[in-house]
């Protein structure tokens, strides 16, 4: 959240309506052509509102809304993501995954955002970084939580795992940013949790249907 | 290609020098600030021999630079990608990405140009469209190489694992020009490689250490 001061309620509440409105801009027009004065028509603030909240004018205001873009991006996966306890909670947050990147299709609100700020720029590194840990440490908790009760091999990193999962999200929503389509997300997202689920602890009866994992080739 | 004319031996030198100088050219300063200038100077050639070649100027000469970086992008994992037909040549095709991309850094030149070109115009799609569409296609033939001879399970959609391994190497392309680092491209190669191996045909021998990822048990 950057700079937030201690603000009243109601001030809190107007620096979150000019964010939201920022937000709901940018996603229509995109960062570059939103101007401080489409933002004050939308959200119904004067400039100098906008700058008493921000002082460092768009540049503060997009950063904030970076922020915000950022919390969504995880609070759209929950429930499920902080959840990950069962195969149902990780079908449903994959179902919850593709939900979103389907519907906001080639827009990609926070990349555009991050675009605009200087993809290299501390701020937005910093941002970037943070949501990525965050992210990462929850599918992490959800590896961790499944390997306890036998469902994923205990042999497995379960910090592996997660960033293996984070750079398939990432890459079925490029290839959505690129392509239009949702079917390397699904696929990636599929395959991954398929072969995840199969290395089940094989004490468990197992299920025909499973890929036949545990079995080796031998080394020639 | 685009707009290739019948050239002579020479025509065609030239003209791929051209291609050559922009391509370092939009490496070192980016798309958007490369001028014709800049390449006639680099490249020796005179603005009228660029015209004679890409009459449509920098925006042609561009996005035939686009297609030069988008058959290096298959290129460079070769001569791995093409013969996906053990787990040693994984592993290499494997090392061969990581070093790419490593070494590429947080800069993509493919994407800045894809970027500069518009990435929703019918050009610069058609191109990413088809490097996916052969990319994709030379990890299927892989992927049904391994299943051919046991080394993964024939009961997995190849097109589906060529798709997941699509998303995961360009989703640890993502990460790295976001973060600087390979960590997510290896861990997701390492974890997507390890699993598909651990899906091999359950006749042969089991070996208990197979599973752990990132374990490099490839004793040839």
């Amino acid at each position: 959240m950057s700079t937030t001061k201690a603000l009243t309620p109601k001030g809190a509440a107007t620096r979150q309506r000019i964010i939201e409105g920022t937000s709901a801009e940018v996603r229509e027009r995109g960062a570059a052509a939103t101007t401080l004065d489409d933002v004050c028509a939308r959200t119904s603030t004067s400039k100098s509102q906008i700058f008493h909240y921000f002082p460092g004018g768009k540049e503060e205001l997009l950063l904030a809304v970076a922020a915000y873009e950022a919390d969504r991006v995880l609070f759209d996966q929950e429930p499920y993501l902080s959840s990950l306890t069962s195969w149902d909670a990780w079908q449903g947050w994959r179902d919850q995954v593709v939900r979103r990147y389907r519907k906001l299709g080639v827009h990609c609100p926070l990349g555009v955002l991050i675009t605009e700020l200087g993809r290299k720029t501390p701020a937005a590194q910093a941002l970037t970084g943070q949501l990525l840990e965050q992210w990462q440490g929850r599918l992490r908790a959800g590896v961790t939580a499944m390997q306890e009760i036998g469902e994923i091999s205990p042999e497995l990193d379960a910090d592996q795992i997660a960033a293996s999962l984070m750079a398939t999200v990432q890459g079925g929503v490029v290839l959505l940013l690129s392509t239009g389509k949702s079917d390397h997300l699904e696929a990636a997202l599929d395959t991954s949790l398929a072969l995840l689920r199969a290395t089940a602890a094989p004490a468990k009866p197992r299920d025909p249907e499973l890929l036949h994992v545990g079995a080796s080739e031998d080394p020639t």
